[in-house]
């Protein structure tokens, strides 16, 4: 995209080859490595979150970490390449228990489920989330196609879900698509206002959903098409 | 906030006073200084669209407008004060129409219009939104207060009318702070989706009103409570 960053790795060649997590040289790298990367990134969500990816700097995950700059370079190639691990670690999150939820029998508790899960992930994790949603624009287009197409997978699976609670009589008449981007706004704006100190997750959770699905409390019933006065 | 880039203007006492709009020197700018203004505005907008606030400069902005640099600060202070202005303009945009749908007097129908009003303004000046959601972390503190307390009075406008919506009964039993968080959310979500080439904003708007008071279609009737099966 225009004006993204570009860092100075790579020529054609490299370009060519899908991305590859970790250290080049091992196939699988080993726990402390792991652990370091990890933590590693958990800087760099600090970072990227408050000085903003542009005005981010290695540097500056460096020193968060008391860490000399060239022994980052052990753990991540370039402020590129760990931008596109922090979107892997938002996407590990929100695609890791999409399968649990997707097996829930009614239409209506799987989309409730799938509506809580999406406000919590977010509300969880401010700093991951706001680097994923407000630097998307910022990825290196070699990652670009890795990360669409775990997003498309998430996002897919939601109007499937969307569409089965429509189908059920959930939902009203509506447009699938338009509704999944809708009920995805809803939850994921969260990260623009919620304030954990002042705000509940769960509360919030429990509003989208009756909003959405017209439910009464708690969580287990999805009494459908119930409406209560406020 | 941290890590926001500072501008070299203003000594203490000028932070003091409130910000103003316009040239320093003149009581009312004239209609061409208004107009030029305004050139600068949506330039600077697409500038910070683009690169982001932190990579995008004045000279970006100045070039887009074939004016040389200094040019510009006959119209503008400064880049905080530049986006201190964008973040007016789009706030006179969502407060410019408030009264009038607020004036609507059927409750379903005031939320309907207020919905329908956040998506389409949205989905219309996808840069200039973009701008004023992704960058407010960016604004100065001198400009904070004044921007604050407008977007209080928006916020506090869809607050009253979900509360007055949720006790018509149009809407189901919930916490309407939470409530206006939500229909807030999947309305202003649309700038980081949307694709004018690809989606209809008309559409986006029926499918939100749908969804949040459960009503058949057409602009006037908000038929409430009467779920249409997909």
């Amino acid at each position: 995209m225009a004006g993204a960053a570009r860092t100075g790795e790579a020529g054609a060649a490299e370009d060519a080859q899908p991305p590859r997590r970790g250290r080049p040289r091992l196939e699988a790298p080993s726990p402390d490595f792991v652990a370091r990367r990890e933590e590693i990134l958990s800087a760099a969500v600090e970072v990227f979150h408050v000085k903003g990816y542009d005005a981010g700097t290695l540097e500056d995950v460096a020193e968060a970490l008391d860490l000399r700059r060239a022994s980052l370079y052990y753990y991540v190639r370039s402020k590129a390449h760990l931008l596109y691990m922090i979107f892997e670690r938002a996407l590990d999150t929100a695609l890791g228990k999409l399968e649990a939820y997707r097996a829930i029998e009614d239409p209506a508790a799987r989309l409730d489920a799938l509506i809580r899960h999406q406000v919590l992930m977010v509300a969880n994790e401010p700093s991951l989330f706001t680097v994923f949603f407000d630097h998307r624009p910022r990825l290196n287009e070699r990652y670009e196609e890795a990360i669409r197409s775990r997003e498309r997978r998430y996002l897919s699976t939601i109007r499937e879900v969307v569409n089965d609670a429509l189908e059920a009589g959930a939902l009203p008449g509506i447009e699938p698509r338009y509704a999944t981007q809708a009920i995805m706004g809803m939850a994921s704006w969260t990260y623009k206002w919620f304030d954990p100190e002042r705000h509940n997750a769960e509360e919030f959770a429990e509003t989208c959903s009756r909003l959405i699905l017209r439910r009464r409390a708690g969580r287990g019933g999805t009494g459908r098409k119930k409406p209560r006065a406020g």
